[in-house]
């Protein structure tokens, strides 16, 4: 076997906003043999997460479920709904927004981003009035879609959909909703039929706690009425055929069955937790993160309280300081992982990631790692982020503490 | 945990042809942590499966592999090197070959299918002479590409893909070759170098002995240069960017980090009992599984003895017996998964499996099963399969028998 | 890792009678991280274990589960009630009763072997009537144990413990009743407390498909009250500290955590199967194996049919043909382990395990290893046990050929 | 499978002084399926762990495994080489030598129970002066054998066995010298050979980061010659048949397999490692963890830092804290298990162990956790340890920080 441990002992700590570490259940459950696609045990299978999934988007609609990682949901997004030239409404929240702005170009379609200027953009939400405005100026409703990410992976900030939806209905425009919450399902409150949204795109490996390789696509009805006209070609990601099969708990090509079963694992975790369980201690860790952070003396990425995001927290450096020398020190010396800074913030904030199989020594473990890796990469620090962290920790307890024994 | 296990105790014997049983080596392999894909760790995981993978293809041009399925590496093939309206030459020898002209057909190209009449061109290979014939009456060079099936999973017949090669060259054709060894890479000789092939699409679940979930295509620089004038709208599976960023073992997008683990393990393995050991195990086990159909006096899908695959041998049903329903009773009695009759064959024919990792035992075990299935279900059997199988075992020794210990 | 497959491709068949093959379910459960032995979590795994074994032993009394293999086991049972110099009756059944009395020697004990002249002890069962005769002598009560082996593992011969129990009864004899049923339990039906046992020692490895590495004593009051006199000196094997931690899920020292999982694992199959139905499947799986020695014309150890083992199945070389060469073949050549002819039959015979997670095809499996095999290696067989066996199975139906999805 | 996740999220901490956390390489390692104990795979293992074990001891002699826990090889150290009645010297150093000293007790041997006088002796090595004066008393050699523990886990003391060793040969005393390093084997240097030791005895889930359930005996020449002479009854644990078996690499009764697979991936990262880094590791965190315990102003254990332990470190209550409501809160608010006071400090000290699988975040990670219990217990603190933790580890730099890749 591939040797990969790089560090003499001891265990990794990833907090990246994604991969997020795995737990053993799930590998475990990744590991049970796999089986026939066409059996009756596939079958089982196959219903068990096709239903508990819908759980997690909260929807009572379809869930189409990819053997692809993220990426491809958000093609298939865009290939089922859009024809050749269509005109689609996105907005510069960060680096994952605007790869998903180029990938919209490279189909053929016409992008227009909207935002605010410059790298204030990243650093607040989707701001709906700027939506609404547009749409109300698109009398011809030669808009087909506003696609938006709900948590943005490259900066920390969430944006709030319920008032994209309000924007769009405001300019009573017949527009898709597309939502982008890769990081953020699983971690951070997400409604896809309250909030009217017409393709939620997710992936496995953030909140769902999953290595990566399945994605998902969450369908309104209008959608799935668009889907049949339009003209995009398509093929692996048509929905049609999916969700048709579905229905029996079968995919119409070989599904990544060992993922499933890891999905299956997962679904039981989350659910058991409970979902609202689970939203609080990602709040709360988020939380104690900024706490530490705000006591270094350093700057959020993220400037607006109001959409924190409960999976990863954008620390941004002091001038002058390169933030991916201080990731590799940190990485080298203290076997942490930590995001890089991407796009227009590249080498000037790194991101920790708080989300999915996280607790309270996790966080701290990994604040520690930075606070001394700081402190070695010469970043002068205004205090000690460990020990707001930890004030913070012990002042807010978690609910519940312990689960019955089962 | 998801119980999957329907039958009381014992091991499933999973003989479809494909997915093929992951062995406990690979399974471990993939349950190594999930880590972070920008990484110095990931950065030399991935430059040691891109380099051994290209072993498998026999190729010294770049092979990509895509976090997806076997089907997505269709799709791959077809947007990277063509445009909207070209025409490619497809040829019917099956149920995949004919899912993949649809496919064509969705994504907007003009396949043309070539094929013996009624159900003869599921019995027999490619006939390359009517390539040939259709590629010199194609004055103008209207086809853009000739796409083949090597080893069709659905029938259990390979074809002569140098015979296809020799076929383009005499007709002095510009068409691109692609073909799909989804079933026969790592279990028939392959040789997408030699044999002048431009795309070669391929999957894990088969002679990789992976679970599903990542798929190939090696390119050659023709192919490479077709790319960048093909007009089909692509992002996810576009060549390019992957194979820039492979230089440095990394990938655009979240690679499938666990299967990643579980090819190299696969290499390993593959490579150490060395590629010609690997095509005389299946060559010799699937000559005592078609020993013992000819003992059964049961038809052979494959009518033609040079094209036998090593990979799955189809068994057609006397008249009036339904496949499906032999196969129902063998899953049910004996815990032992074969391959349903697709397409034309449905109900008609089962398929056993007998590739990756599997040996003399394991192939005794499933045509116990068949042997006893049959039976149960009535079928008229001119003799013991089983004991044919195990003369010829007898009669063919194995080599080599054992490895040297590590 | 050690890289310990010898053998090229494919699964190994491990058709010793014992260890047997450990399911990937039970190894799996043995991956969970090892937890704090004195922290909640295990209390709550300990008293689930040490409640479901007593189900297997069919006991309402202790359960000692030693983190030792089963030759600790037969100590535990002897150093607990026993005092230097004491006579105790055993009764040669084959190797491993032999092996058992070499150890009460050992311990400063002074065993009376009874038994049947020559080999004919090896193959047939305990003669309780020779057990009465000479308790009935025993009118000073110097012996204080008669020691049996229920299931003898060296030769596929059980024994009658209800009728050593009758004949101990019969005679108004006080001795103690000790069995050892490391291969019989979980496999063979067998009965703690309906039988009166006193102490029955059984090990982890053979019908409750683990790895070896745990142990146990299940014992009776009247044992228990015997603990209290005996003399041999004891530390480690010492049932009382045990029995009494044990009240509260926990250990006086610290047990073997990760074969506890694997425990637990082991009676949610059992029990959730349920023990008739395994008990069931192990006779059919035996007799069909032997309708495959009988068919190849040789014999099988076990003379008398009444005794035949459902654990495993001796079969007898013909003069002159080394058996442990036979074994070398279809080792090397099939991937196939069998056991060895241990002490007065080494060389003699081999042993074909059918125990644990055993169903048709594996069996099936073993046998046409063993017939190729056997004609490889020049052994005159009468005809073909494979068919035999195969005629066996689809005459007997198997009951429950299928569980409910869960 | 049993669900022993009582914590709603993330990964547990397990600071208790043994079992320690077992790495996955090690429990994927133990995932290999079971194999035959008498086939040829097993005798290459079995060689390639004996040979490796001795690295870690140190010695050129025989080390015999055991298939059962620490606790036994207590016993078999004493079984094999002493009679009923012998005079042994032992010495008070804490809980486990007070459990050795009961064995001793148990099993009809006389200890003598040297020591420093009340809670003293528990906080302090062995004093050899005292051992060596008492050796001289001994004029007619009734002492047949010194027993010391190395590494006292209940109290983080370590004791010098060199100085025990010079003790015995000061006093021309021919008594054996046996040492319990359970807890201290691959974390702190020890020297079976050069120190002179005649009986060293170890266990797995300690320093060797495996679950329990295997144990050592590392013998000299003397003690075996002893061991022919010795009286105590013995089978299980007796030398001799497996030290003769082992020339093959196998044993007399089944072994612990699964755990040997373990042994040998725990040999292969220790050795890999190198034994020096693996102390100095060791070292290092262990400085850092005491850093923290005189910075929140509380007492260690051990009164003298020429024998601080490496392992662990015993921190001391005030009086009228309850040290285990401490840990209980710790465990339940935090999910990190630590170890509980024994003995005659029970509820008055708890235990961190920061042996095996640790780096410098699982430690901080272990004492954010015991800093945050403490301030929620109301234990008064005089600063932050978890500060001074990061002080020690930034201002000494840890070799080597990275491995290169494999």
């Amino acid at each position: 076997m591939l040797k990969l441990d790089f560090h003499p002992a001891g265990r990794h700590f990833l907090q990246i906003p994604g991969p997020s570490p795995v737990p053993d259940r799930i590998l475990r459950a990744m590991s049970y043999p796999t089986i026939d696609h066409r059996g009756p045990e596939f079958g089982a299978l196959g219903l068990s997460v096709l239903d508990g999934i819908k759980k997690i988007f909260k929807t009572a609609q379809p869930v189409v479920i990819y053997p692809a990682s993220g990426t491809g949901a958000w093609e298939a997004a865009l290939t089922n709904t859009l024809s050749p030239g269509d005109t689609v409404l996105m907005y510069e929240t960060g680096h994952f927004a605007t790869l998903w702005k180029k990938m919209a170009e490279s189909l053929g379609l016409k992008p227009e981003f909207l935002g605010l200027p410059g790298i204030e953009g990243w650093r607040r939400g989707v701001q709906a009035d700027q939506i609404e405005a547009r749409l109300r100026a698109d009398a011809g409703h030669t808009i087909k879609a506003v696609c938006v990410v709900h948590n943005e992976t490259s900066t920390g900030v969430t944006s709030d959909i319920a008032a994209v939806r309000r924007a769009i209905d405001a300019a009573a425009h017949p527009a898709l909703l597309m939502v982008d919450t890769i990081s953020g399902l699983a971690s951070a409150d997400y409604r896809h039929d309250e909030w009217g949204v017409d393709v939620t795109v997710s992936g496995s490996q953030k909140g769902l706690m999953l290595p990566p390789g399945i994605s998902f696509n969450a369908v309104s009805q209008k959608a799935i009425a668009a889907s049949r006209e339009a003209k995009l070609p398509r093929a692996f990601w048509a929905w049609t055929e999916i969700i048709d099969m579905n229905q029996q708990g079968y995919w119409p090509y070989t599904p990544n069955t060992n993922l499933l079963y890891g999905l299956a694992e997962a679904l039981d975790m989350i659910l058991g937790e409970g979902l609202d369980n689970v939203f609080a201690r990602h709040q709360r860790l988020a939380a104690a993160c900024r706490a530490a952070v705000q006591a270094w003396g350093l700057e959020i990425q993220c400037a607006d309280p109001a959409v924190y995001s409960p999976v990863l927290t954008g620390v941004m450096m002091p001038d002058g300081v390169d933030a991916d020398a201080v990731r590799k020190l940190i990485y080298e010396r203290f076997d942490l992982s930590l995001g890089t800074g991407l796009g227009k913030v590249k080498g000037r904030m790194f991101r920790i990631g708080h989300l999915g199989d996280c607790n309270d020594l996790t966080l701290m473990a990994a604040l520690t790692g930075c606070e001394m890796g700081l402190r070695l990469a010469g970043v002068p620090l205004a205090g000690t982020g460990v020990g707001a962290a930890m004030e913070y920790l012990t002042e807010h307890v978690a609910r519940p503490a312990l689960k019955a024994a089962a």
